[in-house]
């Protein structure tokens, strides 16, 4: 099935566009799992341990989310040992029957490209990965490949950051991220699925709503996936623009906002750490009532 | 030490500018490491296969290159294995003497960006990674601010590939590539060492001679690090206008040419199979006798 259908059936399913960023930081984890020690960390114990937290934050969301993303950057600060953390957290997403983005941004020329794609969709059997554009056609092509076997991928457009600016924004009379969008719609061509959209998605940034906005109009076609919700400071109005006539077309994206939520209001009062894992599916839940309510409105008009 | 200090020790006193490529194609390995079977292929005996194929490679051009540049797509193929495997040729380069350049090519966000640093210039030690610069100087500070420590990296400016024109030569007077070349220049400019180039290095496709001398003078202070060398197409003639007057400012990278040098001529006659390693040293010295010509020839001038 097309990895576009397989997300909008999951949207449809859980009633929810719901994305959490599995980005576990060891210093951030709940004190019950040994971690906040002022030893230096054995990474076997790290990683260990975040199969763990994972482990309950995709019980905790698994009825009010779409989807994971755990973000490999994560992982990877703790060696091999993190990347098997990476590689479980993905089995343990699946068995819950969530689809599972990984953010791994990954570039690189034909060959190269080819071993990424084998590694991230056929190796790890991540559901769709995000992939970064600098490197044209050649570094996108070995990704779509794996769109014949309902894998997708989202390739960065306008990213979230404050810095995003400087090279995305760049050009005269035509920024940069709408060249991006352009070549975006046109590798998706030939990967749509029954919906409409390809599997050849994007990645738009929901901390800047008109730049979506803008997007949206010149990648009818295109999955969005928007990162920026919560911590990074976007709302649920943000993402608006973002969702097609259909009331789909975007998956949105929170990490620390929700697996942290025990960490800040208004769950640390409610919950405080003792109830990490209830102060996650509210604030998920939360999350999804939110986009639901502006999803659906679209999907009224 | 500053990093564009110790490559340029490095490059002096091994009177090599080479970078050897390790990117291990399991189908490729000579025949005694037992992996040219049609079984499915275990990860854990690839990765195994991997190091001590690596382990050889680079005892046989450890006399004659300055560095090598593990590209870690072709070991993350085999899962963490694979990324275990990548570790330990880190450490195996660096007990020959060895630079270790990560080609990584890592691009993210402000914090994630910071835990791709702590992974690749930290935890896995390279000495430098390559890293994508779409996201702008969130993406890049989180890896200059290892420079400190003697680390280094290096940015895609222009790449090698043949659709890298698609977004790099982009743009209405100005190109892409140009203005990421101004960006480097800038973000490499308090991390200058004695020698006069900066620990921010650029990568620069060796198999555009015309953009890689236009890149040399809007780029002063940057040290290149040139792919494209041998299997891709480009000889040393032209990485000419790369090398500064002083002769030094440009490392160029060969992979398959190199560690695979027995498939090809005149190497597959001279050594076949059997003195594959012999192949890889012969390789490896003429790719530094015919770069040496060139770069001593700038230096005379």
């Amino acid at each position: 099935m097309n990895f576009a259908d397989r997300v909008l059936a999951a949207v449809r399913e859980k009633k929810s566009c719901v994305v959490v960023g599995l980005d576990p930081r060891a210093d951030s984890l709940p004190a019950e799992f040994g971690l906040a020690s002022d030893k230096p960390l054995d990474d076997k114990r790290v990683a260990d341990a975040i199969v763990e937290f994972n482990r309950r934050v995709i019980r905790a969301v698994a009825p009010v989310a779409a989807a994971v993303k755990p973000q490999i950057a994560f992982y990877e600060q703790f060696g091999w040992h993190g990347v098997r953390a990476y590689a479980e957290t993905i089995s343990l997403a699946h068995q819950a029957g969530l689809l599972v983005i990984g953010d791994v941004k990954r570039s690189d020329i034909g060959a190269t490209a080819e071993a990424y794609a084998a590694a991230h969709l056929g190796k790890l059997d991540a559901d769709a990965v995000t992939v970064n554009p600098y490197l044209g056609s050649d570094g996108i092509k070995p990704f779509t490949a794996f769109c014949e076997r309902g894998k997708g991928l989202f390739v960065l457009v306008k990213t979230s950051n404050p810095s995003s600016a400087e090279l995305q924004d760049w050009g005269e009379g035509q920024t940069l991220y709408r060249r991006v969008a352009e070549l975006v719609e046109t590798w998706g061509e030939t990967y749509r699925g029954e919906c409409g959209y390809s599997a050849v998605g994007a990645v738009v940034g929901a901390t800047f709503p008109k730049v979506a906005a803008e997007l949206r109009q010149a990648m009818p076609h295109t999955l969005f996936l928007l990162p920026g919700y919560g911590a990074q400071g976007a709302d649920a109005e943000a993402c608006r623009a973002c969702f097609g006539q259909d009331g789909f077309g975007a998956l949105v994206s929170s990490s620390r906002g929700v697996i942290f939520a025990h960490k800040s209001e208004p769950y640390k009062s409610r919950f405080g750490e003792a109830k990490w894992e209830a102060a996650v599916q509210a604030a998920a839940t939360d999350m999804r009532d939110s986009l639901e309510k502006v999803r659906t409105s679209r999907l009224q008009k």
